[in-house]
């Protein structure tokens, strides 16, 4: 039963910390496959500006499939050259029959392959890690949406404040969660972009045809036709890391409200579905979704610090910082993959409790509309007596006293200028909910709009 | 002469880490005075949405000089209610006359003054940063323009590789810096919001109003109005660092080519200007500015990725990540700011020694352009034997023999196929420099247009 | 009014995230006497060796001090020079009388005094940070003697999962509280050390009296004598900046369990004395110094990256990273040293109420005692079918019925092994707290030991 | 050819970033029998308590072994709970016979599993990792004894400063490299303790016999008895973490060192050994080993921040903190081992130039020695008029007049006191070495005390 599964297979923390599929898109297979991608695009470039017959492009790409290749032997030989593209190309060179093998990786230099293809790997892990990641919103949109009149306790410094709406709640998470995709879109349409610029960033070896192909490589794979090589600058790599770093605090954001929300005290929600058991205690209900993704997401600040710390590359091709760059960048993509994995099963599957809301909205005995009877006596009495005024009666409320409409009700100067019934509609939370619904409204307006592709 | 200056006044690193005008844009005064600036438009703000008389808002306004308080005695006071907002109201209420104070701040809540405010900072400090990044950009330019054909050596892993132009690896600099550009620029111009919530985000003080006020301040402040409010999701705040840390990373990398190039052994650039001196060494020319601008940077990543950190805010207001952002907000603008200047300072006055980047090439007796001569053989004796002849010969030469063009000429079988003047011209590094032209032009075509507001 | 004070004074956000007395122990005049003191120590430490009539060490001694030279005016002139000792020799010369003018400074390069000086600035602050961290583990420590039988439940992933004590809780805060003492201690006692090495590391100017010079500067100055010039191994930076980074870990955590005991539904503790009072609503009780620990602890990890990733030193002296190191290693002293003030005010003040501990821990009608009875029942029954009646009463309980009492007395099976009683004494969170008691009086004696200085 | 080896087998990265032994130490499998090894000796340490027969303990320790169990199968079912221990105990207790299989992880919650197998694999990992420390150390120690006599020129700000010799430098290396082993070994001799606290920390389910078992636990497993469970206090991983941090940056610098030694231009090392040839250029002998070693090292600064971020676990089992905590600690792991594997590597194989270096010391013509002849001049013609006089001549020098020798020589008031014999002393550079020698004594001397034992 123990025979390990392939290097493609997941380990023994990728249940927790690499959920999803972005693992897979990042994995050596779909690297592998990214260079050869690359080196087919660049032989069929070529053949199109006319420096090689089509016939040795094609004999090119044919040999350009990653079940082919050995990648234990790859990574063992990079050892010896500095990175696996050296290896591979002569194994690619072995793998073609004929003339063509002569014309593999033509003017190329291994950071050109391996720049393009984590340029394709990252428009293929993006595309997986929006899909989650529209997969919370929609969730959050739907909770926005469905809750918008259901009362809880705002909370500040972890403290009861004010009442909002669960719907105002999830508004908030999806406005994090859109304004993440929308950057990460971006990005994914217009940053990623074909390295091509040979040993030193000239294209000498092309002749005078090196921007032909460069425009023709960057087409044949879908990739921006940069204005020059970027091989040493690596601004398009550190956008890539800061949109990352933003989505991975804007899926944490919900995920941490969720495990406090499911506290046993507060208990206004819950993850459905399946797991979650203890192993020891039989009766908890572990937010494993929410816990999981918070620890997936942690790790994307000290990613993406590594990103710009390796953006320093030495005159024309770097001593260090480009290599430093390689797994960060997949770490990153894969944390923040599974971060947006769990959130969608998180909000998908949760258990919402208006009724333990509304009860622990009601734990104050109506302290939290204070700050509205103090408005309200404003005119008459002025602000500093009114604050005073409401400020004893909270006090005493606090202290164990009556509810705040008794301690209300039994002071004269109060109850000169609201009468009880008045002192009851401004103790109602559901009055004093401001523009709570219309900000739902512009949340789930923006999302729609992105979703069309219409947003901004 | 020992008297102290007002803490606005640089300090003891300040000069090296702190240089240029964002250090002041992000100081305790400017800060003030955003905050001020918030307070005085939420009462225009109102003022026009008919909660107030134009007359109470212009009484605040008015009073909303930051001259009139006292930072220190603020400072202190935030201590006991964590935020400095709280004894800044106090103290403009104490400054307003009249019923107008009763009106101060209403409606609002610390956090979206203190969010506001920096807003307005960054808003400020960019405006500063980015004009010294366009310094350092134009001078990159002008570089890249005017050494389009100063050959040098192209360096990978920091061994010479092949033959490039000093002008392209400005272009490569520039590159960089107007990608920094450009996305600081769609920061500044879109992604900047006004932040206004109440105490928990539903703007319920406002009754009504709350979105009509939030969208007069917006437009009052020159910021953007958000859907609605961001208290507790910051992707604004990590996409502005995010942005700030790529720029980081562009602006460094020049610099660190300066270092590298103004070594004693190499020799081909140094600063000019006066400064850089050594304390005991006389004869010393430190590149003080590159350096200085390495070492502004390199904050960076560490500024970014506790910003990121602290993106997760529990429920509607943060028990610490809030408060945990300010400083590094901060620093990160004058790091960044300061490796602006400095790199506008590096570039503007860089002399550069041709004479020394074309003996520096011509070190390696004519190694570099081996690759090329290979290439010309491959026709006539296939690839692998063009290769092993042509590497025998750069072998020979390694070991201390002859130039590179006598290695050849003496092998009959390269003899035969490359007459001596076909390999003159072969190993002439300025006939083997492929797009690099092509490059530094789509380089300054895409600056030029960045310039004139059309670059995308 | 607006009279800025001086440099030295408090900033904006100094009163939240610099609290206590680090921040002037790292500030501009400290530092600015800490370099003077080397430059003192230096010319007694070679009148000591001979090189040096002792008079003139002692006119160069007397004009080392602070008040006499101008921070604002050193700090600008650094740009100059690349760093503040060059301008601030000068000045001492100016300062000095006599011949002695010309013994300055000798043989000693700006990154000596700076090193030297900075390794001063590190020990006083310590000493201030390590009062303030050993009142708060006092502090813990009183709190986990005193409610070592103070009954609460224990939370995991924020679910009750057993009972613990308080005490037991205090007691954890107190281990991580003083192993970051015992560490920081070792730091201050071991590893910081007088830098003296010239312009190159050799001691050139200083002859054959290189060595004797240094270990006098050393004795002088109370610090290590290293074995060599440590001026480009970090090795003493870093480990001071983990240190400090493991100590902000080690404050923040207790911080953190009170923000969360804090809560409005949970209400186990408050903090005491002055402040927390929101601006807007006079009834919250704002967990202010938690919270500020929370916030001046959580940029220690990005500070201490920087000062990681600035320990790679190009040969003789740093072309960049040196300089980087200055900024983080004073910001990180007074984050952690305000994490520390911050914690010693939380943890002196804190209010605990028992009585609500226990009325939580019975929220959950005995639950939380279910793995208890299960395992009584093991003997009997098989530890399968054991845990299949528990878990069914347990869930019948979590679904509203009446407490795990009467649940496991209603079912036959259960009742045939474990009477009523035996039920009730299982079911008593007193009987089962395993080795709380135990640990407590561990941790106890451990911080005795640490403090009468035999602790490991 | 292209069947995937089992997950321990290297991946596309692993042979540059990723090299020596310490990939596999923290590999799956190594955490799976890890994780067993505890099991197996908590029933020891049980049955050693009197809480379980032998047999059983035994029974169950037979049945640890990780060829037994599925490390993918476990991973993907670690994501219905958070963690792999609770479906390894599941499998664990399906592998043991007869009724030992009740006592499989009696008393135990996941995370002492977890963080107890996780001190074993830190104390595997150092042991391999500190071996090639030692290797890397020894190597350094060698170059320092056998180079103590090379003149070289010492460069600051990459600016050629003063004369020192290779065996100072190297000599430098070693000092960090020994101080990074010496905390290195205390960590792993006196910091990696057990973890074992049962659900919430008390031990309840062993009732009194907890302390007892945690301490027979601890011995079985040659790691440190803690004083209490440490389940939420980190300190013990952030000092593992910082002092891992530490020596990435002690392994970078002489690696960063060996890739500006081995420029084209300055050339006075290079990598022996096989490797090192370019993909595209035959001619180049890039520094693989220093390179791959300093992108190793560079993943550590971001990767210690996210453990020291992971710190503040909430109440008895953090919600997110302790799992963020797995994989940043195993890559800081490998990163470490792998710049240790490779700097072993480069140093071990250096090739040193001496003719080269002295070439390059003697490349500004005297320039180095200014400052000795400014101090020989210093008491008879005063500190000023010496150092303008020098300065004179060597701005002179440096405007391509003759070797500082002759231009001092035709200067009639330095020939006053500096007969030419004695100038020409003055500019040997092998007479200013100051203390250089007994520096290299010094660090030879503390790094075979360390490798005795008796180091502090």
């Amino acid at each position: 039963m123990s025979e390990p599964a392939g290097p493609g297979a997941p380990g023994l923390f990728d249940g927790v910390l690499a959920r999803g599929p972005v693992r897979e898109a990042v994995g050596d297979r779909a690297w592998l496959q990214a260079m050869l991608d690359v080196e087919a695009a660049l032989a069929r470039a070529q053949a199109r500006a006319g420096l090689l017959p089509d016939e040795q492009a094609s004999a090119i790409a044919r040999a350009c499939r990653a079940e082919r290749f050995d990648v234990t032997a790859l990574g063992r030989a990079a050892a010896g050259t500095g990175n696996p593209v050296v290896p591979l190309v002569q194994a690619l060179v072995a793998a073609v029959d004929g003339p063509a093998a002569g014309q593999v990786h033509r003017g190329a230099t291994s950071q050109d392959v391996m720049d393009s293809a984590a340029m394709l790997v990252v428009q293929r892990a993006l595309g997986l890690l929006l899909s989650d990641l529209d997969g919370a919103s929609e969730a959050a949109a739907a909770l926005a949406d469905r809750h918008r009149a259901t009362l809880m306790a705002g909370r500040t410094l972890l403290q009861q404040a004010l009442p909002v709406t669960f719907g105002l709640k999830a508004a908030g998470w999806l406005s994090g969660l859109d304004e993440a995709a929308v950057r990460l879109t971006e990005i994914r349409r217009g940053r990623l972009a074909i390295q091509l610029g040979g040993a030193a960033g000239t294209l000498a070896a092309l002749g005078a045809s090196g921007v032909q192909v460069a425009d023709h490589l960057a087409a044949d794979l879908g990739l921006v036709a940069p204005a020059l090589p970027w091989h040493t600058n690596r601004v398009r790599i550190a956008e890539t890391a800061g949109a990352l770093g933003a989505a991975a605090g804007a899926l944490a954001k919900p995920a941490r409200d969720v495990t406090l929300l499911a506290q046993t005290e507060v208990g206004e929600v819950r993850e459905g579905g399946p797991g979650g058991g203890s192993s020891t205690l039989p009766h908890k209900r572990n937010p494993i979704a929410a816990v999981s993704a918070v620890a997936s997401a942690a790790r994307a600040p000290g990613l993406v610090a590594t990103i710009l710390g390796a953006m320093v590359h030495e005159h024309e091709r770097a001593a260090g910082a480009w290599q430093a760059e390689w797994r960060p960048l997949n770490d990153l993509l894969m944390a923040v993959g599974s971060a947006a994995a769990w959130l969608r099963d998180c909000l998908e599957n949760l258990e919402v409790d208006p009724q333990r809301m509304r009860a622990n909205l009601d734990l104050t005995h109506g302290l939290l509309l204070g700050e509205r009877v103090t408005a309200a006596l404003t005119p008459a009495l002025g602000r500093l007596r009114a604050h005073e005024l409401v400020a004893e009666a909270c006090a005493a409320v606090s202290a164990g006293g009556p509810p705040l409409h008794d301690e209300l009700a039994r002071r004269p100067e109060i109850r000169a200028h609201l009468p009880p019934a008045e002192v009851a509609a401004l103790l109602d939370p559901a009055g004093y909910l401001g523009s709570a619904n219309a900000f739902v409204d512009r949340a789930l307006a923006a999302h729609a709009a992105r979703r069309r592709g219409t947003g901004s």
